[in-house]
């Protein structure tokens, strides 16, 4: 039986003829201007249509595999690929870089854009047609040494900051800051001339938003988390030993917790809420991530403390909240591999993500009925432990003045501080230079803390070293849309709190499929998609309220 | 610490700043025609050169990620994940065969293969130009029509091979065979016209080769096996008695073996002999395969047979052969990611699996030093068996139909039939209606046993059905210069054999490094680098005379 093992070489020629299959249905989207004039006349827009969908399709294809090679690269290739890895990956990208902007897509969507073709499209095609344009013009209009520019830049200043945060000083990371906002100021105004800058970024993540329509609703949430926070702060002070008792006793404290024993949970957990592992994996990664190359092939990682294992827990639930909105797109040939069957934004993804680990993961019924006893099954250690125990250990506030580890009541004002910066800095009335003090003065003010030295304040986010501005908001504007999205949910399933503490977490699918994630991109924003699900307009006031009741309820 | 899971949409755009770097860095190779035309005035060949190793460079990192599609594919993907991965894979698949017939590559081939250029060049260099010629004129002659044709016609032809095949009905198949074997000799003629087509075929997997100097080769081989093979039956039949208790005391006998175990022990063996697991994995998987990316990433696989753990052993130890040969690439500028730095070919591909598998792998010395002592230590059961049992226990002669289980000594005489009825097929001397015949009546002339139907017989193996003539000969010419190549290093090292007792077998990389693995493509041929390596001509005496000692000492 020594020769039954195919050799690679083999195994190749057969992959090949599999593939060459591909290659045989694939467009040849390689026509020449002439053969594109010649294919206009006498045509109507549904074929030109169809092409725009086949150049798409294509360039989704390439971006699967690109996010294969990332995903492979974070959780398991040998340590020596790395070099070749990026190579790699930077050849699909400027592969992908050149498809994104054939002229071919311009003429086509030049076309399609008139008003007689627009009259005669549905919903589904004008949604198409915008995010086409959307893409295009940014991919297109945007000079390649530019791109070239900001990329050294922003790789060069990468390493600063972290240079920069290990030595807690904002001088060194603050000509290169300075320089990232005015690259990408100018990026901005090419793609979108007429429009404010900071509003371009923010765009890239959060569709149809504007500066000016989230400040509006930053200013109504700070006006309603400060108080309560100083109400929660009070009330935490008015039972002082409780509180400290509560410090003594927390879950952390009854570790270890082996790590191989916290998957299974986790693995227990996601099928529960319904991840689909046969369109999907969980794997172990350094940092958690969900990763997407198709819906019917999403992969989530987690990462687990030894000590904490709320950590991987928590982690994994927020990642499956991700995936199920990646599974659950719709592959019908109208959406399937098309931009509009995208994550609408950043914010409608974290407001997923944050649905499942914070309105479910976090609630009292959840801890009741599927996580308290799951825990006593898989960890004898924990048996003594009530539900309520864990729930109250999970559930904590306390200002702080890193965001990533902040709570949900007080992660918010991390956001807005970071908003408020972000634009200042982009309409100038904020400098560079000044931006430490800045950042200090908002974090006593809203917080309550100043924080000690750069490195755990305005140092303490990559972001910024990426030239990634106009992210932040979306984390916040997910959590407001969680929390929205739930309480309309509230409304279609009957008894959802009782179907929770029973554990039947799927009962939530049908409502979440048909209002978020068969939707695609097919409204144009976050607030569309808002008014649409649960028939209100994106607002902060549901959010305060959920904080309100919950915290109360547990300090007061 | 609930938010420290950063969201996939953050790592994405992390990922993505890391990846424009490498796009910064990416040559432009979509320069116009007439920059290119202006680039050429008063430059030296050197900057052409440089050009259109940039350009293969990307097509190299390219073909990587593909790789790692088929990796991904075959090791751990999601069952659902299949349609979308085929429509990624033939994606990139079409990029990459727009890059490789660019014409600007055949605008620099031309001028690099000037007779005054040529004079200037290396070694290297003239390799590289031959590898570049040879790759572009195979993708750029053969329209694309033709190219989809033969791919729909092979994988429709693959469907039909599998039902033939489990009806045992040839006739089924017949029709697309000759359609197969009509459409390759088309596009071999386009590739090369002043060719036999057979000869374009074969140069395919063994370049530099020719079915005349196969042919050759292969007639002094059958007329030392046949008498060889005569013999050992005749000495296995006057010790029946001995023969029919080895039978009854094999090696099979003494599983179940636990399938984790297997793989540790495959892990030991495969770092014993030297694969390096910094640029490389070793997984598991329905067929054994080695993939590479580059050489500091090579994945392995193998499968484990509870039964019989020689299956998952050796298994692991060919392909760990086939891994050194990637891993032992040169990375140097002059070599990394070019053709030049490719495998030299099939043959010489399954000479480096063979020659860890068969001369070490079933040799009495490894048995002795290395095999039996960790069977001994893995599995208590087997601590009763001695080296020599293990030795005789995997080297047995038994004449068969079917080639993937054949042992070393009959399996050059199947490869012998497919190679005499292929090229007949290819010069018309047999007709696809014969084939049936003309192989049974082979297997009973060279082997003494006719196959009872068309499934062990002419439908035994997929080559054919996907397009795949000219292939087999590798198989055998790989087992011809594994030997060559061994006694060469037993002529370098002293001591080899009480180095392998000894095990230590990292003691013939420097040999094979420097014979083999870091010659990649520059030698034109397998017969240029058998003759550089070991001085002699590639020849099939040093095999017959190996198989000859090795076999007698065992049966008679």
């Amino acid at each position: 039986k020594l020769q039954n093992t195919s050799t690679m070489v083999y195994n190749t020629i057969t992959s090949l003829v599999r593939l060459s299959l591909q290659l045989a249905k694939a467009p040849i989207f390689a026509l020449t201007n002439s053969t594109f004039r010649k294919s206009m006349t006498g045509q109507r827009w549904a074929t030109l249509y169809d092409e725009l969908c086949e150049l798409r399709r294509e360039i989704s294809s390439l971006e699967g595999l690109l996010n294969l090679a990332d995903w492979d690269q974070q959780v398991g290739m040998p340590t020596g690929g790395g070099e070749a890895r990026a190579r790699q990956m930077g050849a699909l990208t400027a592969v992908l870089a050149r498809m994104r902007k054939d002229p071919k897509i311009g003429e086509i969507l030049a076309v399609l854009e008139t008003e007689e073709v627009r009259n005669e499209m549905d919903e589904m095609q004008l949604a198409m047609l915008r995010e086409c344009r959307r893409s295009f013009n940014k991919y297109s209009r945007v000079p390649d040494d530019l791109i070239r520019e900001e990329t050294e830049l922003s790789s060069m200043s990468y390493n600063i900051w972290v240079e920069a945060r290990e030595k807690s000083d904002f001088s060194l990371f603050a000509p290169y800051l300075q320089q990232l906002v005015d690259i990408r100021r100018k990026i901005a105004l090419l793609i979108a001339p007429d429009r404010e800058p900071y509003d371009t970024e923010i765009d890239q993540y959060e569709k149809g938003m504007s500066a000016a329509r989230i400040e509006a609703i930053f200013n109504e949430l700070k006006a309603g988390l400060l108080p309560l926070i100083k109400k929660l702060d009070e009330a935490k002070e008015s039972h002082v030993s409780e509180a400290l008792a509560e410090d003594s006793d927390h879950l952390k404290n009854y570790g270890p917790f082996d790590v191989a024993v916290q998957e299974e949970v986790c693995k227990h957990i996601a099928e529960k809420i319904g991840f689909d592992f046969e369109k999907g994996q969980l794997n172990t990664s350094v940092h958690p991530f969900t990763i997407s190359y198709h819906p019917t092939d999403v992969r989530i990682t987690s990462r687990y403390d030894e000590e904490y294992f709320a950590e991987g827990l928590m982690g994994a639930i927020h990642e499956v909240g991700h995936a199920l909105y990646e599974q659950g797109r719709k592959c019908t040939d109208e959406m399937d591999d098309l931009p509009i069957n995208e994550a609408l934004s950043m914010g409608v993804h974290e407001s997923q993500s944050l649905f499942w680990e914070r309105m479910i993961g976090q609630s009292a019924e959840f801890w009741e009925g599927v996580g308290a006893p799951l825990m006593h099954e898989y960890f004898d250690k924990l048996k003594p432990l009530s539900p309520s125990f864990f729930y109250k250990s999970i559930n904590r506030m306390q200002r702080s003045l890193i965001r990533v580890s902040a709570d949900e009541v007080t992660y918010p004002l991390h956001i807005v501080i970071r908003f408020e910066l972000e634009r200042g800095l982009f309409d100038g009335s904020i400098k560079v230079e000044d931006l430490p003090r800045e950042w200090n003065r908002r974090y006593v003010e809203y917080l309550g803390i100043e924080p000690p030295n750069d490195a755990e304040g305005v140092l303490q986010d990559s972001h910024w070293s990426g030239g990634c501005f106009g992210y932040f908001p979306s984390y916040t504007l997910g959590a407001m849309i969680a929390t929205q999205l739930f309480a309309a949910a509230q409304q279609c399933i009957p008894n959802l709190k009782e179907e929770i503490r029973k554990g039947n977490l799927r009962v939530l699918h049908p409502f979440l499929r048909e209002k978020v994630w068969e939707r695609g991109s097919i409204p144009p924003s976050a607030d569309a998609l808002v008014k649409e699900a649960t028939g209100e307009e994106l607002s902060c006031k549901p959010f305060l309220q959920y904080l309100d009741e919950k915290y109360s309820r547990l300090y007061c």
